[in-house]
């Protein structure tokens, strides 16, 4: 309901719910839900889901009247809130957010943009040639905008902010004096999907990309929004060149990440930290704030805070150098 | 002769042949070569080439009449194939590959593309600004091709496809159903050359890119076509973002490969394969269906059948977990 | 006064920097320095600083008037060279730099371009759609420049070069022969800030990229140009896709670098060096004439001439193979 972006097709029914998983769902009267939600952002009119007993401390307190889930895992739910058990929650939470926000699914270019020239941007922003602006678009003052960039639908763009050549920009907040160099590719879909043998299933992503005050982006780098939740840069966070930051990765402010570095989907990055070139962070893990993450490598569990690391897998960077003298 | 894009500039006469490459031929009549072609897909009107004993099993098999070897790998050959013994099997392939299909080295940007609304594709296909389209391509039903995206010559597009912006495409073959995001560069020729003091000599690539049905190519992908053979990606195979795919390589179907994987030149990928984030795969290597191979890996041998790996070198994982608790 | 791009702002006097720096100088009349520089490019009118003892020996040699540097280091400086002692080398030298070239910081898109077809090009290259040209360009003799190309401000070009398609150049010098793939950025700045807590810090960059003769650049390079030094690549040396190349980089002649590598700021990479598929090296390293480092590896230390290295931390090839059959 409450989407800045993707067109709402709710609320839907506890009972269509029902019908759409195939489940039994015991119920007195037809309660009507408004949203869709992750564990933590849902409110008492929504419905989540929780898959992973990795998650099982959010569950306890989250404010969900309903939420997918299975026989398993049901017990961490608050009393407030009514497990709905089915097979797979990734694929049930998948049908059903298809349904309130269909057009989260896939990323078509967007075909109503227009030249720059035809939009009342031409008069507050300075811009190169053949710059395209699609619908449901909003830039601050004093912002640049190189040539041949493609801000798509569902844009936001504070003051103060620049925008390198050859980039495309969809579903996106920029904040204040961001800097965004060139052909990078901001807010398409993650790589998210059900493996399938015949025909791998895309699962929507209603999550945005949300870059806050003072970035910089690099050149070459791709920000996929996220699945059920943003993937979120802190203010005054650099990223170098070639950067590939997943969906639903938050990254916390005043860090600084190094040229090809890679994160994966869900990872949850503190503040101050510094990870150095190609380095690679697999998914759903927790980088402390102040951690700094040697160049080269790779992050396979989670890393407290004020750490240093360095390897693959990475360990304490002390251990690892004494190890590899 | 049956080249889908190059021309072709043959036959060319085994007299020709020991005249380009400086050597002596045993010949009793002036043969007519028609083309040349991988051990494998020679048929007995072909040249081929055998050029190091990591082929000579399928060297046994080969249908072709010649065969471009040295004196230590001539004896693999079939008594159907007679051996033309040269210093460096590869210069002469290039040597001879360049004068049939001598448009097959250089990769200049195709000069000759239009418009697509000067085309008769604007009719049936829903396309954004400034989309070029080459020479000898055709587009199938219900495609979408995004803005700045560049069609270069020698381009098949199936049914239900989806280009994204920013994106080149040449030398290829899209089947149906295929989505391939923005930002791509897809059929350029591959990074392969004979390295030389002053002027590196690089040879030809009259591979092409194949993309079967129902695979996507995420942002910033790189394909590149193949040199003596084909680059294939199967059907219903997903690359994340900023992946390197280098020439010669065949990825089976229902792989998963994530972001900023590279594979290096010939390596064959089975079929079901998943491989994480930042692995990287040699050349020339064989990884059997359904492996697994963990993100951040470099994988330096083969991988059987069913394996999961981890590490670099990458080895059988709960050794390397073990190893690296 | 001599840089061939960014415009000049100076001479400054040495009582200016006193002020700006907020330190004492101690100086019999007021001199003018033309320039600043790094410890080697130096000349008598110029300004230099002097920032870690790794940098002692070349220091020794400087034929600078002025240097900035700390207490420490000040002893490495030769008796010709006054220290300018300050608290912070790096931040003096960016504050010094951005007076004498203000334009050096910032990278905005050049909105100054023109269409080739509005410029004298048009007559005697060979060019796309689309193509933008900025100020201060030159181009010889047989170019090819692709589509959507943009060669903003301050390059030069030499003859029978080929430019790809959606690439962007500036401040660089491309000598002749030399081939650019599709989708590069060339000549942006640096990764370099100062760390700051509300706003990172840009610091100047008045290095170019030299790109000398018979280079092959591949598809998605990123080459960033230098701080106080220049970004160059000796002639012949190819580049695969996806490479990213950090500024004041030096890479010496026919040098092979595969797919997907990254060379952090201020290393020399020797001649005839061969640098396999996503290996790293990190910063401030020397990397000898013939060396070989396997893919995969991520270099840590200097790499002595003829050396190959494997493995991560990189070690001699023979060792990181014995120990990890």
């Amino acid at each position: 309901m409450s989407h800045p972006f993707f067109t709402y097709y709710g609320p839907i029914s506890v009972n269509k719910i029902s019908e759409l998983l195939n489940t039994k769902i015991d119920i007195t009267s037809n309660v009507e839900i408004t949203d869709i939600k992750d564990l933590s952002n849902a409110d008492q009119n929504s419905l989540t889901f929780l898959h992973s007993n990795r998650y099982k401390e959010v569950a306890k307190l989250t404010k969900a009247s309903y939420c997918l889930t299975t026989h398993l895992l049901k017990d961490y739910l608050p009393k407030t809130c009514r497990a709905i058990i089915v097979e797979n929650v990734l694929i049930a939470t998948s049908i059903i957010t298809s349904k309130i926000y269909p057009n989260s699914i896939e990323d078509e270019f967007d075909a109503n943009v227009k030249n720059i020239e035809q939009t009342n941007f031409k008069n507050n922003i300075k811009y190169g040639k053949n710059v395209l602006i699609g619908a449901n678009v909003d830039i601050g003052s004093n912002c640049l905008i190189g040539h041949n960039t493609i801000i798509e639908k569902n844009v936001k763009i504070g003051n103060n902010c620049k925008i390198g050549s050859n980039t495309i920009i969809r579903n996106s907040f920029i904040k204040n004096n961001v800097s965004i160099l060139d052909n990078c590719v901001i807010g398409k879909k993650g790589f998210g999907f059900f493996p399938n043998k015949i025909n791998n299933l895309r699962y929507p992503h209603i999550g945005i990309v949300i870059i806050n005050e003072s970035c910089e982006i690099g050149c070459g780098a791709t920000i996929d929004r996220g699945s059920m939740s943003n993937t979120e840069i802190g203010k005054n966070t650099f990223l170098d060149n070639q950067v590939h930051i997943a969906h639903n990765v938050k990254i916390g402010e005043n860090s600084i990440i190094a040229g090809q570095v890679g994160i994966a989907g869900s990872s949850i990055i503190g503040k101050n930290v510094r990870i150095g070139g190609q380095a690679g962070i697999s998914g759903h893990l927790k980088i402390g704030d102040n951690a700094d993450i040697a160049g080269g490598s790779g992050v396979i569990k989670d890393v407290p805070n004020n750490t240093k690391v360095m390897g693959y897998p990475a360990k304490n960077i002390r251990e690892f150098l004494r190890e590899n003298k």
